[in-house]
């Protein structure tokens, strides 16, 4: 997957997870984390896709595409992962949110 | 609304439209229009807040949110917006998707 790709989704309903963020100053492994974590949710089962940006002034979009409500807690729970979210949480966001949204319908202009 | 803050969103449910894009070669007046647009959608009626972040490698993902799919469809057929709309079709965007998604839940770490 290259990475500044624009997922390729199917036909919805399915979920998105908005995951919005601002880093702290510093890597401190987090890029590291950060790579692994996407490699380890494109493995999970019901993972669709995800779309990732950093900007410049240190806030970040991740939305990360699922097919239902299981799948994102399956991989909400997923150890490594969960460490990753302890990180997060003490060292490398000053903070962010998690928005859990059902995709409706989409559209666009195709590559 | 400083760049880089991550939306003070209501408890949901409300609307999230995701936008995903891969910008062409150039400026080509993208940064102007990106800017006003910005600033005509905040105030439409129905909007909620608004995240947007674009990485050095031409990815971008506008996530904005708002109250529901009326408000949504109001700001899509705003002229200006139409305008732009139209421009980024044809010059300023490789490929994009847009995604309209209902938030369900919602959590984080507050700043």
């Amino acid at each position: 997957m290259p990475e500044n790709a624009i997922a390729r989704t199917p036909t919805p309903p399915y979920y998105a997870v908005i995951f919005t963020s601002r880093r702290t100053d510093g890597d401190q492994g987090y890029g590291e984390m950060a790579e692994r974590m996407l490699e380890l949710a494109a493995q999970q089962p019901g993972f669709l896709g995800v779309e990732s940006v950093r900007g410049v002034d240190g806030l970040g979009i991740t939305v990360s595409y699922w097919s239902d409500e299981k799948a994102i807690a399956h991989w909400k729970a997923n150890t490594e992962h969960l460490g990753a979210q302890e990180g997060g949480k003490k060292t490398w966001y000053a903070d962010y949110c998690v928005r859990v949204a059902k995709v409706e319908r989409d559209y666009g202009k195709p590559s």
